[in-house]
């Protein structure tokens, strides 16, 4: 029997799906299980699986399967949509060749080792040849699919991890948010600087413990161990396939806090993959819909859902049990003290939800300006400085605790920054219409019970893949556009009580 | 530059070298860390990266390439070994086409599932058509390679794990074996039996101090972690990649002798893995040399190496101390009597290494008359009842303890067993040789200083890679041809001090 175009394609997708999952679980055991001595075989083994999946998708035929397969008329709506997500994927590799695609990735490779040493030297002039070729060869990327999806450069690169995402709109809501925070900060550090202390919990705290915890919370959240694992890494993350789930965190012995809500954070991630619809696997439509969705299920469960005073009440006495601690430091209201405290500082993953987004928005101004051309790599230290004091009103001391901080750029990931922030603002509007249509979604996290609020993302998000666009899947969600308002409101009601 | 024929093979083969390590590490991952539910992804992942792997090494300008590497009149020795080796793994691919390759991994995949539930149900009549289709389907392949290599149907299956074997080698040596051992076993029994008995060592063992023992030994063996890592798994074994080797055990904490001879018998295939010549990563030649040969190096370690008397002088105190042991039960006598016990038994991997043979010759017998269509799987548990009672004079009660007893005929691995006896042999005359030229290796190994052995097998054996075929590899280090001579000798030194 003949297969139709469609069928073509998923045969060759779910290949390709094969392909790219072997390698999710490479980067995993490099990051989490592989000795030292492994790490040039295995940087072989990802460039080669890398070689095959690209000429998998630019196989000439596949050009005239997705026509073919686009004037289909006997697809549902899934199978339309999955078409959508192989034409998009396809745009993306086809629009570079693979001498460029090679160029970059050694490219970041080398940027990338020199910058792991530059950063702890405060060097930035050794990274800065680097950083130029990984910005130069990008910026060629950027002018191919700029093309070929008919945006901007700037655009191009977004779209990789935002699927239709487009500055112009990121501009808008950016700016509503610059507009708010600075009086807003004010207003939040002077009112904590007129509160309690935070008072010390007494440590240490053993790491085995601090695993049973955390285990314990993917527990209660839902996680399913049979399709995942918890171990450890240098940088918490979650990878591996939808099937098998390898979330990853770091014990600190002297403060458990940071391995806990970087467990927490990364089951958010981990939910949304276990939660993918169960009959797309393997296809472009059953996967995950972009990285400011996937932000948003980390920042719901970590920022929205577990910093709460609700998840406090269940967590609390839990904590107190597992590290046999005692006294005032232990009650909720210090804990919620201690997981809710803003301040600002110099560096982006230790800053609270706060200050974030400050960091975020001038991330994305200067990569905006250095993909256009605007900015050369020799004047980011001082741009980087200028900007964060405009923002912040702080001057970070040295390149370090500045533009070194990060290894987006150094390997090659420009365009990525604004999904953080706009996960943020996502995770915000969902919890708030989940918890409008469930209202009794807060009190059972009181009680360890995430069930409604599960169900609810499982329901809107998780079991929707990539049928829908971002836009629609958060209008069908939540009735509305993306928008600031439902953050806004979160961190007046968290910070100021109002 | 154009390429010489010789250089675009060797790129080519580095390439399929890193997608065979790449499935080496899905393996080990899906063996020692998968959670139960990633098994269907892990499987779609391993079966795609098979065929990319099939079709890399069958792409039509692989001939062509090897014509003109065989007819390239500049190349070095290692160089010419390396285009023999890529010939030899050409024809064993390319002598099949996909669609075999496909249903036999198919039929292998269902079959072994089939039988994981029927030998504990000890329901060989459930097993049996799968491994009929098995069968079926290795013997088409056998026919395929038996007319390219020109050799019979069962060497040509042999070839794949015993390059170069030949089952008349084969018979000559097993003749010998099989004529000698049931006198000498008789021998052994009646002086066991009129000796002292063996007296239990006191556990529990936990788990945890067996594989911080094991590391200890690993290290005293010259393991070297940065290359390599110890982990648990239900079947122990060598995995990974040359420059990242991943063995595993499996503790039992009312025995940790099982364990501990596992890690001995699998850092003696590490340690083989980690030697081979650095300067040839990636390419044919400078992967090991079969499966006697790499069974030698763990038999000559576990068995040879470390069920001597010097060797648990070293290791006996280190034990003792690990689990706090006391008492005579704890010295070396009894420590030695343990580990050299010798039992006619139904199970091949619970055998001592006197019996172990009579288990093979037996698989070796039966495999080769079903190749050539002189056994039917009907007549499978008859016909090997009455082998086994004819070679070690026992009769399994069930299949479960007979003919279901090995995953490998219901997997696929026909020809594969008689590497085990082959390794064991070879691993006798290798250490007689070492010890002829460093007579202080015994007297350092009860030291715990392993390194005149690991220099000698260095040099012998593990630097050599490919470089030569197992007959001249064997014949450069010890002067002979393969014979069972020094076997036997060492069993009569062992076990009749005689």
């Amino acid at each position: 029997m003949i297969k139709s175009p469609y069928q073509s394609l998923e045969d060759r997708f779910r290949r390709m799906d094969a392909v790219s999952g072997a390698m999710s679980m490479l980067h995993w055991d490099m990051s989490a299980m592989m000795p030292s001595g492994g790490a040039s075989s295995r940087a072989e083994q990802l460039a080669t699986l890398s070689s095959v999946h690209h000429s998998m998708i630019t196989d000439p035929e596949i050009s005239d399967l997705l026509d073919g397969a686009e004037a289909d008329l006997h697809l549902n709506n899934w199978q339309q949509a999955n078409v959508r997500e192989m034409r998009r994927a396809w745009i993306h590799q086809a629009a570079i060749d693979a001498d460029l695609v090679e160029a970059l990735s050694r490219a970041c490779s080398a940027s990338e080792t020199v910058w792991r040493t530059a950063r702890p030297d405060n060097d930035f002039k050794a990274a800065l040849p680097g950083l130029e070729e990984v910005l130069n060869l990008s910026r060629q990327v950027a002018e191919a699919k700029s093309e070929k999806l008919g945006v901007g450069l700037y655009d191009a690169l977004l779209d990789q991890y935002e699927p239709d995402g487009r500055s112009c709109d990121i501009d808008v809501i950016f700016d509503d948010l610059a507009t708010f925070l600075p009086d807003f900060l004010d207003d939040v550090l002077s009112q904590q600087a007129a509160g309690a202390d935070r008072l010390p919990l007494q440590g240490p705290f053993p790491a085995d413990t601090q695993r049973e915890l955390g285990k314990t919370f993917m527990t209660a959240l839902g996680f399913n161990f049979d399709h995942g694992r918890l171990d450890e890494s240098a940088h918490p993350f979650c990878g591996g396939t939808y099937d098998d789930v390898r979330i990853t965190t770091r014990y600190d012995e002297a403060d458990f806090s940071s391995a806990m809500m970087g467990v927490l954070h990364e089951t958010g991630h981990a939910m949304y993959d276990q939660g993918l619809p169960k009959e797309w696997r393997g296809q472009p439509v059953g996967s995950d819909r972009g990285m400011s969705i996937h932000e948003s299920q980390s920042l719901l469960i970590e920022m929205q859902a577990c910093r709460s005073p609700e998840f406090l009440d269940y967590a609390g006495p839990k904590m107190r049990e597992a590290f046999t601690g005692a006294g005032t430091a232990w009650q909720t209201e210090n804990l919620l003290r201690r997981t809710t405290h803003v301040e600002k500082g110099f560096i982006r993953v230790d800053a609270d939800e706060v200050t974030y987004p400050a960091h975020v928005i001038l991330r994305y101004q200067l990569e905006k300006a250095a993909i256009v051309g605007d900015l050369k790599m020799c004047d980011l230290p001082g741009a980087w400085n200028e900007g964060l004091n405009n923002i912040l009103g702080i001057t970070p001391p040295t390149d370090r605790e500045g533009c070194l901080q990060d290894i987006h750029w150094y390997d090659g990931a420009w365009g990525y920054f604004p999904t953080y922030t706009l996960g943020a603002m996502t995770a915000a509007q969902l919890f708030a219409k989940a918890k409008h249509d469930k209202p009794e979604i807060l009190g059972c996290i009181a009680k360890g019970d995430f069930s409604p609020l599960m169900s609810w993302l499982g329901e809107h998000v998780h079991s929707k893949g990539c049928l829908l666009n971002t836009r629609d899947l958060l209008k069908e969600a939540t009735g509305e556009e993306l928008n600031a308002d439902h953050f806004k409101t979160h961190l007046k009601t968290r910070y100021l009580g109002s």
